[in-house]
């Protein structure tokens, strides 16, 4: 498995510089204790409130509290017998260990998404499991109080935060945790987890064909490094290709709202349009209209719905296609087109929720598209958390491209949807490590630390 | 006043073929009985069922029925004393003044907008006025038993119809009236239309400065000849600059749904792009989420809502602004983020309303202005019933302009709004009576008579 030259700081094999090997041929971790000083443009400061370590202390999480789930992901090193590691961070990592990687389910509302596990994943020369969790971001004040009863806040924890609410709860963190986070920029973080991610597994990549055909319908493995795009590519399913991403490719992030980037390179990005009509526009929809509580809910909904006795269709104005401008009968001319009808009482819920589902997925594709156009860019990626628990709303987005697109572009969709702004934080923490090493060697800056207001 | 060329077939002061100067200084204009034969592409026939007439028979009608409202024009002529009209046709116009023009409500839902009424209109070479009506397109078959009932039907009526329900409501018009529609493209009326009236009314165009602040908004007439757009064409008001519209621009055209085209010159236009979110999707969410019957009654909550109760701004999920991409505080991150909040109890109609307006005006916004920019368009013309009753809507896309461009385009409004299409059909009258004269000289091509399937 290939890994960005960044995860590899002291690579396998070599030594780290503060490693000294042990008569047993194991490494021996030495914490040391120059604080830091000063960081980039990015990073803001990272201290933990009794113990401030020279190498990145264990446990490893990142932490991405966007505006409707918080996702966070922990490390778990699998090479502890290579490794000594100092005692209070083997009995955190069993105390965590016991909680979060022995339940799937944590609350009322917290869950570990098993099948996302990453396993064998190298991060700063160790080897181990990736974890997958996530609960919705207004129980955060609950999982702080969660974390301060079981105790974790009293470990050695390093936390890379990214997302509104890591500015937004870090005073709460630090009052009641004495917690701060290191703060990540949300859209960097967003790429470095996509590209961490999609070197780590070669099979992250996917499409539909006949996307939104019952019996046709297709999924298919999708490789960066062939730059193919059509249904051949499933020969290819067992052969790893681990060149990782080609560039330029379009990120299209649908979280609560949309953000569409323009990736061009290692870290060059720019955000290149965005829209409120996400997952928040989706959900809210769902909540008002089928009285549903949850993001789930909605889709298992909207998943046995039919939009067409909600949305007003081509063929309902037109008595057929348009031919003049090539618009088919079926295609949505107005959504919720017939709500003010004089028999909308024959409209169910599910049908309410399949048609903002509709609407949402092709106007984000209308969106994407515009922005790949415009960029000449062919590859366009849709990762965020509106893709999770069903794949009906990356279905609607794929035939929304081929709609769009006039069959000329695919939907690509990445496995771990939402969880690479999350990802991107344990990269950062890479980055941090290597600039203290670097610091102390005399060849870097001093990070500062610095406090929110 | 000004008129594009094909307005003005037998300009003013000229004598047209088939008319005869009276003994009185009258011109008498002669029926004849050729029939035609052969139409172009877009024309698919008119045939009244006792009476056809070389020349265009009075009453002149143009007609669309859109996908919720039908929008109805008709020429009154008040040169009357100029033209010796056939007997028939002056009794024809008696009555319709009788019941049209002396009525400003017509059924239940019947409604003549008299503010728009266009005086001292010249068109095929007769001089008038533009009378414009619309009722929702739901009760054409109520609107067809009326037109039998006063007995228009019986009339020599000549009706050029577009939008879809010109093909949808053809057959219920031919077997219960006896008149068979000219149908016109929808799109070309659209163009044709806006083209006649910037034409016949310099104060058609206009913007808003500071369009929702309350105190300081601020509307201002625009001059399509002097292709200035700022607040300084204030001073021009009273100049009546008549040379008509400057290519290319860009027509958001917002019904139903939502149509983008670019056009380049005269009757060079192509459907760029559009969308389902557009004045159907405001009404049905409302119909259903706020329990209001009209599209009247949505606009007039909506003007009293609040739809940052609904959304989820940016500084809900950030605490303030995301200066890293330049998103400010009060920018909608996610539409109806809000609604499946544990306190969404206080979520009042009015509010939802608000957010069902500002979510379609921003993402139209967002589309007309891609379409500008990958075309290399500035002006950018937003017409369509959605900008009917109450200015919120157009000060809400008005302000999406301003947010999208950064400050750099603004959003262009005519003050005919939704009629365009069926002020088109009536120039396409000018052009039948054209064609139909060029067959009776030898210069054209038949006009055949179709009947649709």
């Amino acid at each position: 498995m290939s890994c960005p030259q960044n995860m590899l700081n002291g690579v396998a094999g070599s030594i780290l510089e503060n490693d000294v090997v042990d008569s047993d041929g194991k490494r021996r971790r030495i914490p040391s204790l120059s604080l830091p000083q000063r960081e980039n443009a990015f990073l803001i400061m990272i201290q933990i409130s009794h113990s401030i370590v020279d190498d990145l202390p264990m446990p490893w999480f990142g932490l991405d509290i966007g505006g409707t789930l918080t996702k966070l992901v922990y490390f778990e090193p699998t090479d502890t017998d290579e490794f000594i590691d100092p005692e209070t961070e083997r009995l955190v990592a069993k105390t965590i260990h016991n909680y979060l990687v022995s339940n799937k389910a944590y609350g009322e509302a917290g869950v570990r998404d098993v099948y996302l596990q990453l396993n064998n994943v190298n991060i700063n020369a160790r080897t181990g499991v990736i974890h997958f969790i996530r609960f919705p971001t207004e129980r955060m004040p609950y999982f702080i109080q969660l974390v301060k009863s079981k105790g974790f806040a009293q470990m050695s924890s390093t936390v890379c935060a990214t997302g509104g609410g890591a500015i937004k709860y870090s005073k709460d963190a630090e009052q009641e945790l004495g917690i701060q986070f290191y703060k990540a920029d949300e859209l960097e973080s967003l790429i470095k987890g996509i590209e961490f991610v999609a070197a780590n597994n070669p099979d992250e990549c996917f499409y539909y064909d006949n996307p939104l055909d019952e019996e046709k319908c297709r999924k298919f493995i999708w490789r960066w490094s062939s730059a193919r795009c059509s249904s051949t590519d499933e020969e290819r399913k067992d052969e790893h290709v681990k060149d990782g991403l080609q560039y330029p490719y379009v990120v299209c992030n649908i979280g609560s709202g949309v953000s569409v980037l323009v990736v061009r390179g290692k870290s060059q990005f720019e955000r290149a349009s965005g829209s409120s009509i996400g997952g928040g526009f989706f959900a809210g929809l769902c909540c008002m209209l089928c009285k549903c509580e949850t993001f789930e809910e909605a889709i298992e909904l909207a998943a046995r719905g039919d939009n067409k006795n909600v949305d007003k269709l081509v063929r309902d104005i037109y008595g057929g296609d348009y031919d003049s401008v090539g618009l088919p009968g079926d295609t949505v001319a107005a959504s919720f087109g017939k709500c003010c009808a004089s028999d909308r009482e024959k409209i169910r819920v599910e049908d309410l929720a399949r048609s903002a589902l509709v609407t949402t997925c092709n106007n984000i594709g209308s969106i994407a598209l515009n922005v790949a156009i415009s960029h000449g860019i062919d590859r366009i990626v849709f990762v965020g958390n509106f893709l999770r628990v069903n794949p009906i709303a990356s279905r609607h987005l794929a035939h929304a491209m081929n709609f769009w697109s006039k069959g000329t572009k695919k939907a690509l969709f990445l496995s771990h949807e939402g969880y690479f702004g999350a990802v991107g934080c344990l990269d950062k923490l890479v980055d941090v490590t290597e600039m203290r090493r670097n610091h102390r060697n005399g060849n870097g800056v001093d990070p500062v630390m610095h406090k929110d207001s």
